[in-house]
């Protein structure tokens, strides 16, 4: 079988730390700022002249935390069940964005803030991002609206973005923990609650109350929380 | 230098037979019909199973008919001509959809018209496409609009969709040599047209009056036109 050889330009640095909380889509955590670092030889600040007059940029990744796609034919499943239908609906891989699929190429649509020069090397200012950190960059493209956009493209069971199904308190714990923080985390309370809104919790349990306690690492930082009568609460936030 | 290997699960019959000819960005030549034959073990029916939901996909493709992107070390520009600048500005290779980047990998939007089952094969159609026959597709994403359209994104010198700027006349050969074609080249005409009214000349030819006689291969016949006055003559149709 015939395949091709990519090779990472960039890698990600994510508040993402895990999988678990990463939104299901990009675009969904306004909030969720990240950097690529850009791997020489493409470190060149030439590579990005005129970049600054586009808003949003195409990444292609690699879903690097997959077994390898040279396995895939171990691996290869042509159907998945998405967790938009709940989880228990099996739909052809093709029909989704599920991150088991023949490749382990991934695509996302962000929004770009500029070039940053630090310290001998080059990185992208990105908003609005799905990437864990340390995803590895295949390639790097403008959105170009008149090619890429379709408002009125048929989705399916994608059609509408997922509803902001949860609200999201903060106990008096948290809330301490928070205001104790130095400056450069002030965005912190309004990222995870962007990121709980989303219901990160499986598929099956949408719309439910659970009594566990679940933990995330988001940027430098252990969150917990617990969902109870359709409320997400943060219990605490606790430096790494 | 880390990289990834990614196998081919399908392979794009199309009516462009060589690069000349082939339009700048998906969309422009609406009635540019093809064909992606799954390879095996990805021609499984089911892993198109609810595909039918969606109006448009997303290709991630190989530009095959560079030089590996292995050797892109030795081949590295971090800029590029475009040629929506005339092809005489230089701008950085990430704010382009330039073929000759880091790797060779192509992100194209195409409409999607069904799963066609023939001769044990697996097949789905498409119109709108901008790949070249053989294209090598390592990824198939349906495209979803919540995610993926943002219309009043920025995109600089690639705002606007570029202009037809040529008008398409056939003369009274190639209008006799169409005539005479078996009715499933009905769309052929059409075709030429929307492919000539995009100019596929080199960008510093745009808008110039040229006595070159150019050729290109399309579908199964040799297509002679040349450019007066603005207006692009097509002067024969030749089956090959």
């Amino acid at each position: 079988m015939t395949s091709y050889q990519h090779q990472v330009i960039a890698v990600t640095h994510s508040p993402y730390k895990e999988k678990f909380a990463v939104p299901r889509q990009p675009g969904l955590v306004a909030s969720a700022k990240a950097e690529l670092e850009m791997l020489p030889p493409y470190d060149d600040i030439n590579a990005f002249n005129g970049l600054e007059a586009f808003s949003h940029l195409w990444l292609v990744f690699e879903f690097h935390k997959n077994a390898p796609s040279s396995d895939v034919a171990n691996r290869w499943s042509p159907t998945v069940r998405p967790p938009r239908l709940g989880g228990n609906r099996r739909v052809g891989i093709f029909a989704t964005r599920s991150p088991n699929r023949p490749n382990n190429i991934g695509l996302s649509l962000v929004e770009y803030h500029g070039v940053i020069q630090r310290d001998g090397k080059i990185f992208l200012s990105l908003s609005n991002i799905d990437l864990v950190d340390g995803t590895p960059i295949v390639d790097i493209k403008p959105y170009i609206p008149y090619a890429d956009s379709i408002p009125d493209a048929k989705a399916g069971f994608a059609q509408t973005s997922p509803e902001k199904l949860l609200a999201v308190d903060f106990n008096q714990d948290a809330v301490s923990q928070l205001q104790s923080l130095p400056s450069h985390y002030s965005g912190l309370q309004l990222f995870i609650k962007e990121v709980l809104q989303q219901d990160p919790r499986p598929a099956y349990k949408k719309l439910k109350t659970d009594n566990k306690i679940y933990a995330m690492h988001l940027s430098d930082f252990n969150i917990k929380w617990q969902c109870t009568t359709s409320t997400i609460t943060v219990l605490s936030v606790d430096y790494v």
